[in-house]
């Protein structure tokens, strides 16, 4: 449901990967890096989760980030997250400063355990570090039949607060999933509570197409769509930034920054994680929080909750479009079309993030990224010298 | 935080009425419509805290559509909530066709006593019906000590789906509550999902003010601001309407639009409510629903989320605003100066709204309201003929 605009011109120059060999990759590289091979694997599945629903910023695109958090010692790949509290339908999970991924998922699955038993349960995760795409977890509810909602706190300061001149919130993402009567196609809300991302600047900024009005705004509260101006401002955290979901004050931006901020208080202090403006320095681990709610539907006398959804998505989709050629969507609809799409035909890559990853790969040691035609090639030289 | 321009214009024409006048009217009203005097006392109560926060299109002002619920037989006022079901952590409640607020209160009771023993809790509400603003029960949470989460449907279609051309789900607001160090200021945030309510287009009409680009649509997608227009557009039901929080797809208005899905699923799927587009009639009740979710910090170890919570909207208060008279505020800060104000000074109401209450008493057969001046008139006149 995001503007399709950068895409069609990133397809220009685009390498293509198989989410087997991108997770094979990736696997290899977290492993050198010091995580054992069993927990490398279940990373780089989650990682590539997010590649596949088409949410490139969130996928192997964070492992330069994750490179960086090593080698300053600000992560350690070694943590196995523990379940340091769990008292009825509560929990909390100590990451030990390792990656987010396992950390969620281990909170999201017991959750999911205590809510099949309670009905709802919430598990909170602090001491961690990126996660990946909020939506992949809170899928893993609606895969039970279950209500999930999932929430992050982020690293960087980047949203303006209403009325506000400098960037202090992060962008501080949501998810919530819930089943349908159709397994393959559940509800799936995952966004940011800034209007958009940092990395969705960043890549309008590449294709050197300028942001729509809306997006950032200077120190004075000015929207800026130069988008050379636009990323210098989103990544210099000298005044100005992101906006908060709804824009101006005018057009209900506090909406958003409250949004924001609910974000902020139930995967931040609630969990025990720091706020970003009061981490010490630069130079310690991200203390980044996690949130995680499950609602089993059973426990509200409601065996059905997938047909009342379906009812209601089912009659969105029916909608008449302002346009025939883009139909009325729901939450979820753009991630499973990128899905199936990239299964079948592999991760599309621009060539700047496919040479990044190869020097990584250099980096750590690990076998070279294949993309699907030299795979493809290989995969016919080799049937060859069998024959 | 909302624009302050319309209420500039209507404190010329306005009367003033104390909040326990207006507790007592709006009790003898709901009395006389048949609700136990006891009952009725307890929903005016919750129904004048919403004109006291100065969320005046969820207070009083909503009694003339009570009046029609009942006298349409689409409203049982003698019904009484009954928790239908409770397993573990998870409730609900069956509101019996009667109003929303004490269902809603009754059960947000019920989830803080369970979240107080398994740390966590969610509660529905369904045959239900309008329970005032939801952001008042979020804060029985917060008053607690604990976190809460209320979301509610609503009746009217008033809101377009992104690419769509007609209004499909209501406001479906949303409402958080935490608490900080200060017992009378803690996080409240409450929102509907649309950019704005329906009613503040009718105030901006009522005061022949143009609405800013983004809170309206045409069938055809396009901004309406012309006042008359757009308030034509957001009452007709026939193709257009309010845009989803973030407004077009350009800025994420799709994110509002998922946000009012994941309420419709909560607060109707979840809890077995109806989706007003399914709605048999207009004929029979409304059959709303709400939800609730409250979180004991305890239970995640945090014995001082108050304090967490202060040091972030601290921070945020502390922020450099773009205009000194403007300062950057947190959710929670303009209801609170209102009540301070209005406790102090009375609930004003403009002369249209004041009229219709009194029309309304009148044919509930109830004492009228006395108006500030009146009252103390009233006062010094008994004091004199007591001397």
């Amino acid at each position: 449901m995001s503007s399709g605009k950068g895409a069609a011109v990133i397809e220009e120059n685009l390498h293509r990967v198989r989410a087997v060999e991108l997770t094979r990759f990736a696997a290899g590289v977290l492993t050198a890096w010091g995580m054992t091979p069993e927990r490398a694997q279940g990373t780089a599945d989650l990682i590539v989760e997010s590649d596949l629903r088409g949410i490139d910023s969130h996928g192997v695109a964070m492992l330069a980030q994750y490179e960086r958090l090593v080698s300053d010692g600000r992560a350690d790949l070694s943590a196995e997250p523990v379940l340091v509290r769990s008292t009825g339908a509560a929990g909390l999970v100590d990451a030990g400063d390792g990656l987010g991924h396992l950390a969620m998922k281990f909170a999201m699955e017991s959750a999911i355990t205590a809510a099949a038993e309670l009905g709802v349960a919430a598990v909170g995760v602090h001491r961690s570090h990126h996660f990946g795409a909020a939506g992949v977890y809170a899928t893993m509810a609606s895969d039970r039949g279950m209500v999930g909602l999932v929430a992050t706190t982020t690293r960087t300061r980047s949203v303006v607060p209403t009325r506000g001149t400098e960037a202090v919130l992060g962008t501080n993402p949501l998810a919530f999933a819930a089943p349908t009567e159709d397994s393959s196609a559940p509800f799936v809300l995952d966004m940011s509570t800034s209007t958009v991302a940092v990395n969705k600047v960043r890549t309008y900024d590449h294709l050197g197409v300028d942001v729509p009005a809306g997006w950032v705004v200077d120190g004075s509260g000015e929207s800026v769509t130069d988008v050379a101006t636009a990323h210098r401002q989103v990544r210099a955290q000298s005044g100005g930034g992101l906006t908060p979901l709804g824009g101006s004050e005018a057009t209900s931006g506090y909406k958003g920054y409250g949004l924001g901020l609910m974000v902020q208080v139930l995967a931040g202090a609630l969990v025990g994680a720091t706020f970003a403006p009061h981490r010490p320095s630069t130079q310690v681990p991200d203390d980044i929080g996690h949130f995680c709610l499950v609602v089993d539907p059973k426990a509200f006398g409601n065996g059905e909750l997938g047909a009342s959804v379906s009812a209601i998505v089912d009659e969105l989709r029916a909608q008449r479009p302002i346009e025939p050629a883009r139909p009325v969507l729901v939450p979820g609809d753009p991630e499973r079309a990128a899905r199936v799409e990239r299964l079948a035909h592999g991760v599309p890559m621009a060539d700047a993030l496919f040479t990044a990853l190869q020097e990584l790969g250099v980096r750590a040691g690990t076998d070279p990224l294949q993309p699907m035609r030299e795979a493809a090639r290989a995969a016919v030289a080799n049937a060859g010298s069998e024959g």
